[in-house]
C-alpha cells in the first residue's frame, strides 16, 4: 500500500475546501509553501444524477471497508441515485502510504486520518455507515451478516443484517505470513494505524530496555537488533525511518546505546525494491550500505521465536539464529476470513484473492464486486478467444481477415485485452500493418491477408504482456473511482452501451473495461533522499525525490485538515525532533 | 491532580528557551498570542554547586516516579551534587490538567506529554533514567527491586536492583475505587495517558454504536448515557468537555442520535465542585442545569455491573439501577501497591499514603522522602508540645512567659506549626499581645504574663486549623521544588540551619518545613467558559476566566514544543472541530 500515484484522479472529489475564513486562519497557522498545490476540481467523471433517473426505491448498493477503494467508491458514487451504506470496523480512513511515518513519529497518527463521516457530510449525509464488521457475505440470500465492535452491546442481540441489491466489497487484506511458525505471535505488522502506533511505542522500549544498567554488552545489543522481513517499499521506507529517527534524535536522547543499534532486512529475492527500476534498486543498496543497514537477500525466513529468527539460505540450505528485539513483518498480503470463506461459498478456494472480470466483478456472483487488496482482475488471455476474434472481425465470412477488417474490430479489442495495448508498447508496434506482419519475420506488406493460423501467430506472444495489477493504493483509488462512475452511469449505459464489442455475443459491453493507469512510485531512503519512479521511466534520486514526495504527499491528502495536520508534524519535527515518549 | 497554579516557581527551570534560530521558526509556523507569557528566569533557589562541595563519591539520590512531584524536584536539584537515578515505568512527563481536554479530542494526548529525557538532556545528562516498575522497596538494605516494563526482556534474569543513599518516593496514587464491586472492571479512570486515550475511543464507539440500525430506541437511549461519579473537578471537567462536544461537533457527525445523549453526575456530597467558592459551586450547578447535564447529589454507587450502575440515596437508603453506557469513575486517589507494601514494612499499615513530617521525610525511616499523592504529611499539634514550647519560651525558668518571652520564640513556632499562621489570619489576629489576650475574653492587656495553663488556653484553638494539603499538582510541584532545595543547601544548611529552633532538643532544624502557597484553581465548565478561584478569594467566572485559563495553561507548559503543540491543538479545534476518528 506503499506506492501512490501523482496525479491520481480519484482523489480530486475529496478536495472540497471549507470555508473560506477557516482557510483564511489555516494560512495564519500553517506553513504555508507545501500547502500550495491542491487539486480541487470537482470530480468531472459523474452523471449530474437528474432527479428523472432516480427510481420510487433506489438500489441498496452495500460498501464493505473505507480504505483506499472503499472511501475512493464512497467519494465518486453519485449518492442520489442509490442507497449507500458503509460497513467498516473503523469510522475513517488511513492515508497508509505514511504508516512508515507514523512508526518513528516523524508524523502522527492522527494527522493522517479522516473520519469517515466527514467525508459523508460532504456528500449531503446520504450515506450511511455503520462501525461494524462483516463476518459473512451470504450471496444467497443477497444479505451480509455483521458484528458491532463492542461485544457488550451486541450481547444477546441479533447480530446486524444488512440487506443489499448491489455489494461492493473492498475490505483489504491483512499480511501474509505464509504459515510461518511464530510470526503472528511475536511479529509487528505494518497495515494498520494501530501496528504504526504499536510499532512506535516498541521500538521507545528497545532503547528504554538496551539503556537499563543490569544488562550484559550481548544482551544489550540484541535489545538493539531491529530485523525487518521483506524488502518491499514499506519495509525500506520503515527501515530508513529507523535510520533516521537513530541518526537524528536517538544519538542525542539515548547516547551511550546509540552505537549499539543494528538494523536487518531479510530478503528472500535477490534484491530489495525489485520492482522498481534497476538504478533505484542499486541507489538503494549504496545508500543502506553506507548508513550500515544490513541488507541479506536470498534468505527464507523459517520461524520467529520470542527471542531469535531462524532463517535459511537459499543457494546452501544454510540456516541460521539470530536474536532480535523486534521483527517487523512485510511481505506481502494474504486474504481476509471473511473473503476466504465467501470464495469457498463460491467455488474460488484455491486462491488468494476474489478473482473479478475486467469489469470488477466477482466471477459467478450476481451484483457482487471487489475491488482493491482483497481482488485480483482475472484478465481473459487473447488466445482463449481468438477464433471468434477472428470470427466478429472476419465480416465477409472469406475465412481470411484483410487489415482493413482487423482495423474496423481494433479499437475495440484493445480495449477488452489491455495486454494487447502492453504488447504494441514494448514491441514499438505503431499500426495493424505492423502488428499483423510482426510474426511473419518476413518484409513488410500493407495488403497483408491472414487466414485464422496466421492470426493465431501474429498475436500468439500477446498475452505474455499480462501482468496482474499490483497491491497498492494507487490501483485500489483507481478501481473504487472506476467502480463509482459505472454506478453513476448505469442508466445511461444501459442503453447506451459504451464498451467494447462483446465477442462471443452480439452487441457492446455497457462499459469500459477497468484499465489501471500507473503515475509513478516512490521509495523514501531516509536521510531526506528519495528514490522516485515517474511515468516515461524517468527516474529522480536524492533530495529533489525527497521534496518531490513532500509536495505530493501534501497535496494528495483527503482534506484540509489532515493536510494541515501532516505538514505541521513535518515542521514540528524540523524544529523539536521526534517526540520519544512510549504511549 | 486537575488543580494547578498560576504563578508556581517550581516550573521555572523548564523554560530553558531551544535556541533563537528555533524560536525564529516556532513563531512562523505557531499562533502567536497565547504564547507569550512564559517565565524564562532560571530557579534562583538552588545553590550554584561550587566543586569544593562535590565529594569524591557522589550520594545516590533515586527518584521513583515522573509525574509533579518527580519532575519538579528533578528540574530543580543540583546534579552536580548528586548520582541522581529516577526510575518510573512512564518516560515522560504528563501535564494532567488537561487530561480532561484529551477525553474528547480537544487536545491531543501527544500534546501534554514531554519525554523525561528531554529533561535530563537540558541539565547535561547526569541524571540516569530507567523505565522500569519498582515493586518492592527494601528500607533495610538501601535498595529497591524493579521489572522492566517487558517480560521478554527480564525473563530469566535478575531484577533491576538499584541502590540508594537517599529515596524520593513520588510514585503517585490511583483511583480509588473504595472496593465498590465492579468498578475495576467496568469504569474508566482519569489519572494516565492511556485512561484519557481510552476513553476518548469509548466515547467514539458509544456513538457509533447508537448510531447502528438494529437497535431499539431503549438501547439507543442506553447505548449513549455516559455517567460520571466523582464531583470534584476532574469529573465536571469531563462532563463538560463531553457537553462541548456533544453540542459542537456530535450534532453535526451524528445528528440522527444527537438528541438521545444524557449525561449524569453522580456526587456522593451536597455539591458538586465542594472544595470551591460558593459563588463558583451555584454557578456550576446552573450551568450544568441549562445544559441538560443531570447532577444527582447525596448518592452512592454500590456496585457497577457491565450494563447498569447501581447507586443508593443517602437520605432513604432507596437503592436504583440505571443503565450505561459509560462509566468514568474519578472519586479521589487510592494507594500504591508498592506504597501499600512499604507502609506494612514500617508500621503504617491503617494509612492511605504515606506519612511524613514537615521536611517530607518518611517517619520511621532513614533517608526516605515522600511527595505527592503518595504522601501526606503528618502536622504535629500545637498542643502534643505545648510544655516543651512553654519551656523554651520560659528562658527565666520562672514558670511564667512574659509577652517578651513568648515574642522571642515566636517567629520559629510560627514556622513549625502552619496551623498557627492560619489562626492567626482566621482570627484577624496582628500580634503576640493579641494571641496570648485572646484566650481571656477580658480586655486587652499589654503586659499580660501567662502560667503553662493560661498559656494552653490561650493555644488551645489553633490545631483546629490543621488541614491536610489537597492532592493536586501545585502540590506535588511545590514539594518537589522544595525537596530539591533541600537537597541543593544540604551542606550550607548543616553548619548554618535555617529551620525553626528546636523544641524537644537544642539548635535549630537544618530546614525549614514545607509550606504550601496556593495559587487558586480553575474549573472549566464548557462552552468557553470556566471558573476561576484566585488569591486573596477572588473569583472569575465566565468567558474571561476561560480565555485566562488558556493563558496559564499554554504558559505552564514543561517545553515550547508542548506548549506550541497545545496552542495549535486548540487552534485546529476551532477551524476543523474535533476529530472523531476511533483510533
Amino acid at each position: 500500500m506503499h506506492v501512490f500515484s501523482f496525479f491520481d484522479r480519484s482523489t480530486r472529489a475529496f478536495q472540497r475546501s471549507p470555508s473560506f475564513s477557516k482557510l483564511i486562519l489555516l494560512g495564519t497557522i500553517s506553513t504555508g509553501g507545501l500547502v500550495a498545490y491542491s487539486e480541487s476540481k470537482p470530480d468531472s467523471g459523474s452523471s449530474s444524477g437528474d432527479s428523472s433517473q432516480v427510481e420510487a426505491k433506489k438500489k441498496r448498493v452495500v460498501v464493505l471497508g473505507t480504505g483506499w477503494a472503499g472511501t475512493s467508491f464512497l467519494k465518486n458514487v453519485d449518492c442520489s441515485l442509490y442507497d449507500v451504506q458503509v460497513v467498516s470496523p473503523r469510522n475513517y480512513f488511513a492515508f497508509t502510504p505514511l504508516l512508515p511515518s507514523v512508526t518513528c513519529g516523524k508524523v502522527e497518527a492522527r494527522s493522517i486520518v479522516e473520519p469517515v463521516r466527514n467525508i459523508i457530510k460532504k456528500k449531503n449525509g446520504e450515506i450511511q455507515f455503520w462501525q461494524a464488521e462483516c463476518v459473512k457475505i451470504d450471496a444467497a440470500n443477497k444479505r451480509i451478516h455483521c458484528h458491532s465492535n463492542d461485544s457488550k452491546m451486541v450481547e444477546g442481540k441479533e447480530e446486524l443484517l444488512v440487506d443489499y441489491d448491489y455489494l461492493v466489497i473492498a475490505i483489504g487484506a491483512p499480511s501474509n505470513t505464509f504459515d510461518t511458525p511464530g510470526v503472528m505471535e511475536n511479529c509487528h505488522f505494518l497495515k494498520e494505524i494501530e501496528d504504526a502506533q504499536e510499532i512506535r511505542r516498541s521500538v521507545i522500549d528497545c532503547f528504554e530496555k538496551a539503556s537499563l544498567p543490569n544488562l550484559s554488552d550481548d544482551e544489550r545489543k540484541a535489545a538493539l537488533h531491529f530485523v525487518i522481513v521483506g524488502g518491499g517499499p514499506t519495509g525500506v521506507e520503515f527501515a530508513a525511518e529507523l535510520h533516521d529517527f537513530m541518526s537524528e534524535d536517538v544519538v542525542e536522547i539515548y547516547p551511550t546505546v546509540h552505537d549499539l543499534v543494528k538494523i536487518t532486512v531479510i530478503q528472500s529475492g535477490d534484491n530489495i525494491l525489485n520492482m522498481y527500476d534497476k538504478r533505484i534498486r542499486s541507489f538503494a543498496k549504496g545508500k543502506f550500505q553506507r548508513n550500515g543497514i544490513e541488507v541479506k537477500t536470498g534468505q527464507r525466513v523459517i520461524s520467529v521465536s520470542d527471542k531469535a529468527i531462524t532463517t535459511k539460505e537459499k543457494g546452501n540450505g544454510q540456516i541460521s539464529s539470530i536474536p532480535y528485539a523486534m521483527v517487523v513483518w512485510s511481505t506481502g498480503i494474504g486474504t481476509h476470513p471473511v473473503v476466504r470463506d465467501f470464495m469457498q461459498q463460491i467455488g474460488q478456494n484455491e486462491r488468494r484473492a476474489l478473482a473479478t472480470d475486467e469489469w470488477l466483478r466477482v466471477k459467478g456472483c450476481d451484483g457482487i464486486y471487489a475491488l482493491g487488496d482483497c481482488a485480483t482482475i482475472h484478465q481473459r488471455k487473447i488466445m482463449e478467444d481468438i477464433l471468434m476474434i477472428f470470427k466478429a472481425a472476419d465480416k465477409d465470412k472469406s475465412g481470411t481477415l484483410t487489415v482493413k477488417e482487423f482495423q474496423d474490430v481494433f479499437k475495440d479489442i484493445r480495449m477488452r485485452y489491455p495486454q494487447l495495448e502492453f504488447y504494441l508498447k514494448s514491441k514499438d508496434i505503431r499500426n495493424v500493418v505492423d502488428l499483423l506482419n510482426d510474426s511473419k519475420g518476413n518484409e513488410r506488406k500493407e495488403s497483408i491477408e491472414l487466414d485464422i493460423e496466421g492470426f493465431k501467430s501474429a498475436l500468439s506472444r500477446v498475452d505474455s504482456q499480462m501482468k496482474n495489477l499490483p497491491a497498492t493504493a494507487q490501483v485500489a483509488a483507481q478501481q473504487g473511482a472506476y467502480l463509482a462512475k459505472c454506478f453513476n452511469d448505469m442508466k445511461k449505459c444501459e442503453n447506451n452501451p459504451e464498451g467494447p464489442l462483446r465477442i462471443r455475443e452480439s452487441g457492446r459491453h455497457q462499459f469500459q473495461p477497468f484499465r489501471y493507469k500507473h503515475f509513478g512510485q516512490f521509495a523514501p531512503l531516509g536521510g531526506e533522499q528519495a528514490a522516485a519512479e515517474l511515468p516515461g521511466e524517468w527516474v529522480s534520486i536524492g533530495h529533489s525525490a525527497q521534496w518531490l514526495w513532500y509536495s505530493v504527499y501534501a497535496s494528495k491528502q483527503v482534506s484540509w485538515r489532515t493536510r494541515a495536520l501532516v505538514v505541521s508534524d513535518w515542521t514540528r519535527r524540523f524544529v523539536f525532533g521526534r517526540d520519544s515518549s512510549r504511549i
